[in-house]
């Protein structure tokens, strides 16, 4: 009989917030990778491009790396296989539509050749001492799929993001019968999605998106510009199913929803019937009502299509009275001012806009309460854990596990990096490997780190006051000098004798010092920041960063 | 038979934005205004504390200033009186409570003497040729009042911020008497609060919260800390009934809860049983089940209590396993991120946390649609202004009156600065004012502008980078430097040879330029700018602000 190793789940990210997913399934010396996202920056994060998740527990043990599989094309699941790739040589395993999205990602990066295997859901994949197979969810994102990874101590379920849609666009539903089975046969453990654990009831089918466009196509006697997300092809699939009843083309306007519908019908996802699409020049040619724009920019991302045509600032759409404008999403957490301020905007500019949650124009991609009730009592796991959420919402999600008879100590509400063990007989948590989070700024990973982004946020508040003067260690003097020069403080032309004064507090403390023979230029440093620290905050009650330069000539 | 004037309604905040309320009314040379208050900080406002309207109208027309005339004791309608009563002398009406609210804060600013009247809800002041009635209205802060402008060429209403609350925890209610009868009479313009024409129904009544107040006290076992508005007298309450109720003793924590329940104690619209309140110290030693804590920070502020309670920061109180967190708020828009951190942040140290509006924990102050047709259909004005909103809240409560019968050319979108003027038979928007926002940083109003904030903007996003060299005239050298200094750019120890080559490149292009025997340094300044911001794009993909400083020696 062989050896029997012990089975670790290491999410390296995903846990206590939405983004950056990430986690190991380990057993004995063999481990694979489940999803390998980003995350978007937080407000304090000054200049921040993206996030990844610390990854160096697979960088150290990359030798045991089988492959990464990937449940969806999401940038959240996807967008750290650009760096990974470049530390770790490894395979990846994904759907066809999941795949072309990663294989655009990767071409981006100028990561060119990279190892992977198309798998379709129903389908499984052996490796090592695991065997993997690939389940179908529906998602915001067509050919999503959860994975079920049999093990020699059991089986884990891992959802993916998923919800469940009795009548989705595609005709593709979820497969109960595959989650009911494994439930039926026995699972170890479920990790499952916990983004809307705070949502009641069911969520919404998004043919019901596609009823309501219906509905506003109809209605509108001018143009329709419609925004959404470029990834959720099944919701333009929708927007070209309407527009072609209402007798209307459709152009794409902006540059990820371009490359996103063109991967998916290439790939078969999304259906043109012949004739519907033309070029946005040829479509401001049509009479308005035969014209429907679809575009990006429906979280009011500054540089996005709507947000420009917003500010009239778009090379070739302007708002005409009487357009109605779509905006079929809701604002992810933290993007709910620039939406409003987007909405404001069209409405300034004439147009109709239609865009909150109760019009029916969006729904969410992910499973409310009841369908994760349901999901937990079809598989019926001996462990849960919540993944995919905020804390607040793993702990719910664990709450609401305990609701329908999991006990509480099989559930474990984890951080990124804890190593879940499980034994023949036991679980528990059994320690931490490294994980956090590596800030992308430019070409630069994890360089910028707490000072430089302390450093950019004090220069946001205040601004900065550079002082410069070159002293003669010989002569004991000021040669050059005190200059005064400021960025993000104060007007200059409005603040010259504040100025002034500064410089001749500069000259004073830097003779006294000069005098007292002190050439030790950190602490005359020193004392010019203190002297005007109190000069400035007095007069203006600001702390700007005040930063002396001192050049020295013999 | 006197001489006939023209009468005009002014906006100078408020409109297009929810913040800094200010309206004037004039007729002939006489005018008042209504309410003067502030707007908090925008993301992109880098720096600034709070946003206050341009009044220059009001100073360049002090003369006929008669009173300002405030509806109610929130920031966004007394914020600016500070600033205002600095550059005008005039005379406050409002509510006792308003008034108290107003003496505090003017106080806080170091006005001590202020010309001031009590109005009670049902009176009337007498000011020149308007007669001004103070009408009753629900709010989320107590003795908040709209007005009735009784004009030579009729009368105005303008409803302040209100709801109807049938059941309110005062038991004074909204005067739909008084409405009605000037609806009847006839009334020629209508002012209604936009806040919450998005929200179909009725709002839900104060007393709503009280309930679920007792039931949430009674199934807690342990202590009970909750956050709201420090101006919330009503909700504070409710707490403090829902404490006496199940014998718990109650503690404010937070200085502005502090003032607000002081103030409305004095003044007698907070009542207080003997011996529920105690101090903090006391507190902490009563057994958990005899402990509420109220305290502020249901916005996820970063200094106040609740955050710093979150953060495990706070002086005296530390979250203890099976505490009830009550958030009795929503988050206003932006902020929705930092209360979410601070509820996941509440959570990880072993709280229960209830937050979501649907818990019933809070209401909201203003009127839902049905409330505000009510208003349109009590008033009947003959012209309507909506007020009290971003830009398509106007639009939207526009739409509404229009569905009750009001005619479209009657109805007036107007923005901050509009001149909306009526004669006895017409009215149009007949020109504008000045009018926009003045930004305070500190003790600075209005000096920080454009160029600051988008200076404080660029030094965010990617840091500064300061070249310093000293050159001799005569020898036409470089005699000391050239240094380089950075912040928030990237870690200097990190970068050294980056840096390095930046040097050498610094000292290249300027013997180059010496040699050429250019001495015009804004040219130099200009080469090492392009030079080195190239240099850096190259190697980080960053653009941090580049800043030559040459020093001139003989």
């Amino acid at each position: 009989m062989p050896k029997e190793h012990k089975l670790q789940i290491i999410p390296l990210g995903g846990l206590g917030e939405v983004g950056k997913n990430m986690t190991v399934i380990r057993y004995g010396n063999q481990m694979i990778l489940i999803d390998a996202g980003l995350a978007f920056p937080e407000d304090d994060m000054f200049g921040i491009d993206i996030v990844i998740p610390d990854y160096s527990y697979i960088i150290d043990n990359r030798d045991q790396l089988l492959g990464v599989f990937v449940t969806h094309g999401h940038e959240d699941h996807i967008g750290t296989l650009p760096y990974l790739l470049r530390d770790v040589d490894t395979h990846i395993y994904a759907t066809t539509l999941t795949l072309g999205l990663i294989h655009a990602k990767l071409k981006e990066n100028s990561i060119n050749k990279f190892q992977a295997t198309a798998v379709k859901p129903g389908e499984s994949i052996r490796l090592g001492h695991f065997k993997i197979e690939f389940i179908r969810v529906s998602h915001s994102i067509p050919d999503s799929v959860g994975l079920a990874i049999h093990t020699p101590l059991g089986t884990i379920v891992h959802t993916g993001d998923f919800k469940l849609d009795h009548t989705p666009v595609s005709g593709d539903i979820l497969d109960i019968h595959k989650f009911s089975e494994l439930g039926q046969k026995g699972v170890l453990c479920l990790m499952s999605d916990s983004t809307n654990v705070e949502r009641p009831g069911f969520t919404q089918s998004e043919s019901k998106v596609g009823q309501m466009f219906d509905e506003v196509f109809r209605a509108a006697k001018e143009r329709i510009i419609l925004a959404s997300f470029a990834s959720n092809v099944h919701r333009v699939q929708q927007v070209i199913a309407a527009a072609v009843k209402t007798d209307r083309k459709v152009a794409i306007v902006g540059r990820s929803m371009l490359n996103y519908a063109t991967i998916a019908a290439e790939l078969g996802y999304l259906k043109i019937p012949e004739g519907t699409m033309v070029d946005v020049d040829e479509i401001l040619n049509l009479p308005s009502n035969r014209i429907c724009i679809v575009t990006t920019g429906s979280q009011g991302e500054p540089m996005s299509a709507l947000t420009r045509i917003a500010m009239n600032d778009h090379k070739k759409i302007e708002i005409q009275p009487g357009d109605t404008v779509i905006i079929s999403a809701t604002p992810i957490p933290g993007n709910e001012k620039s939406v409003a301020k987007t909405v404001d905007l069209l409405f300034r500019q004439g147009a109709n806009v239609i865009h909150e949650s109760a019009s029916g124009v969006h729904v969410s991609g992910h499973a409310s309460r009841e369908e994760l009730k349901l999901m937990l009592n079809m598989v019926k796991p001996r462990y849960f854990v919540p993944v995919h959420g905020e804390y607040r919402m793993l702990i719910k999600h664990g709450q609401l596990a305990e609701q329908l008879g999991i006990p509480e100590e099989n559930i474990f509400i984890a951080e990124n990096g804890s190593i879940i063990e499980f034994t023949k007989n036991s679980a528990c948590i059994a320690g931490k490997v490294t994980s956090g989070r590596i800030l992308v700024d430019g070409l630069g990973v994890g360089d910028v780190g707490n000072i430089v982004l302390r450093d950019r946020k004090q220069l946001s508040q205040e601004g900065i006051l550079i002082v410069v003067m070159t002293l003669s260690r010989s002569s004991g003097r000021i040669v050059a000098g005190p200059d005064v020069v400021t960025r993000g403080f104060v007007y200059v032309r409005e603040s010259e004798s504040m100025l002034d004064e500064a410089k001749a507090k500069i000259r004073q403390t830097t003779e006294r010092c000069l005098v007292s023979g002190n050439i030790e230029w950190a602490l005359l440093k020193n004392q010019i920041r203190d002297v005007l620290g109190k000069h400035f905050y007095e007069k203006t009650r600001r702390r700007p960063v005040i930063l002396p330069i001192i050049q020295e000539v013999p």
